[in-house]
């Protein structure tokens, strides 16, 4: 398969970085094209500006939507952008990795994500409509490929589990896995959470690894996160609520975007 | 009350710049002293790499949180940080405004609370041992002070509900309002939320902003959102998991955060 991995670690000297390297070296290995964009080291702008909009005119006021949609349209995304959606494109598979600052991705990875998942691109796609919201959560341009986080925590595992004080791991990667891997069409496999990397030793890299590559191999036909799509039936169409009756029991918040 | 405003959209002549006008402009009206960081204006660094810690030797690896550390601790941070610092320090209040982008704060916001919130200032205050797990959620060195999320949403509040495909927005602002703003010490407030923002016309402006006055209006007497403190007692140290038997039938993820 295909796999394109976007990495955000300031430090190639780092247990990410190590990480990285093992994961291309296993997986060209096992026979698959690999493609690495390193955000740090690419250098990659990671604010929202007018700039990112070559055919707005800077004397004009920056509507993000608008200006975003127009270069998509025309054709007037900056190389970098174009090259990360190339590069989406051509994947089966995205991984992006990074470590979890602040209970989410390090900045220069969000900033990737505002400006590569233009409008008409990662959102405003298909028909907008009193019938129909958009090509989203299932649907859209990368529809089809699958996608994985690959994180590191410096906390513990208890930290995050259903009873943690930080929140529940898989709730606070709602936002990425629901909010844009599965908004933009791809199909969210289950994250790969390495917990207190601080201080690791290669015991802790070798099992860590193993683990990762075990599910990279099978990655093709492992389930995904269950979620609902937005366009067959599930929610009311325009205000999006879920339909009475189709939750389980119990089930509150994030957990009733999970058809299980 | 002394207001500190860190604020990030790229255009002034925005809803969000119109409301940051108008919110500076009521808040000294009635006497408060208001200092703004417009980050988008000012350039704001948004990544984390080596050059944040200018006594870090750049031939050496990178460990983020030692050299944060130890650039804290012997006054080695950058101007630009230092100067947030000090405006946290302050300030009363803390309002963090900016566009709900990928259900998360834009890039430049995310690399401004990576780089304030240094090790020692942020995080890693106070002992850390089997008995306590630092000063944090709740206590640390920004304790006492308030802060409220002043955001604008493009879509509809349905869509952010209870039962909307988005998520509830409470629960998609969990990682800021818990895992940032309560995180570092701080009494945070509910969000002020504007929906549907672009294409808003002056009516909407007005309510809106009518909306918000009143909150800034009272917001030392109002009741905060109630998260639980780390070291009080209701968490077990240190697996920091919730104590059997604190939460409400039924209550379950996030909510568990809340003492109510």
């Amino acid at each position: 398969m295909k796999v394109f991995i976007v990495y955000a670690h300031p430090e190639s000297k780092s247990f990410n970085g190590s990480f990285l390297n093992a994961t291309v070296k296993h997986l060209e290995s096992r026979g698959n094209e690999v493609r690495v964009s390193d955000l740090y080291q690419e250098n990659f702008k990671a604010i929202v500006d007018a700039s990112d909009f070559l055919n707005h005119n800077p004397e004009e006021r920056l509507q993000v939507v608008t200006a975003s949609f127009l270069a998509n349209k025309e054709d007037k995304l900056t190389a970098d952008v174009k090259k990360a959606q190339e590069n989406l494109k051509w994947a089966d598979l995205v991984v992006l990795q990074f470590p979890l600052w602040w209970f989410s991705m390090p900045a220069i990875m969000k900033g990737w994500v505002e400006r590569v998942f233009s409008c008409g691109f990662g959102y405003g796609v298909g028909e907008h409509s009193d019938k129909r919201w958009g090509d989203r959560y299932g649907e859209g341009m990368l529809a089809g490929k699958r996608a994985i986080l690959a994180i590191t925590v410096g906390g513990w595992v208890s930290h995050y589990s259903a009873r943690g004080i930080n929140g529940p791991i898989e709730d606070l990667l709602f936002p990425i896995t629901h909010g844009v891997l599965n908004y933009i069409g791809m199909t969210a496999m289950p994250s790969h959470i390495t917990y207190r990397t601080d201080g690791a030793n290669e015991d802790k890299f070798g099992e860590t690894t193993h683990e990762w590559f075990q599910k990279l191999d099978t990655i093709e036909t492992a389930n995904p996160i269950p979620y609902r799509k937005q366009n067959f039936g599930d929610y009311e169409i325009p205000s999006l609520e879920l339909k009475a009756g189709l939750e389980k029991p119990g089930q509150l918040g994030f957990a009733l975007a999970r058809q299980e």
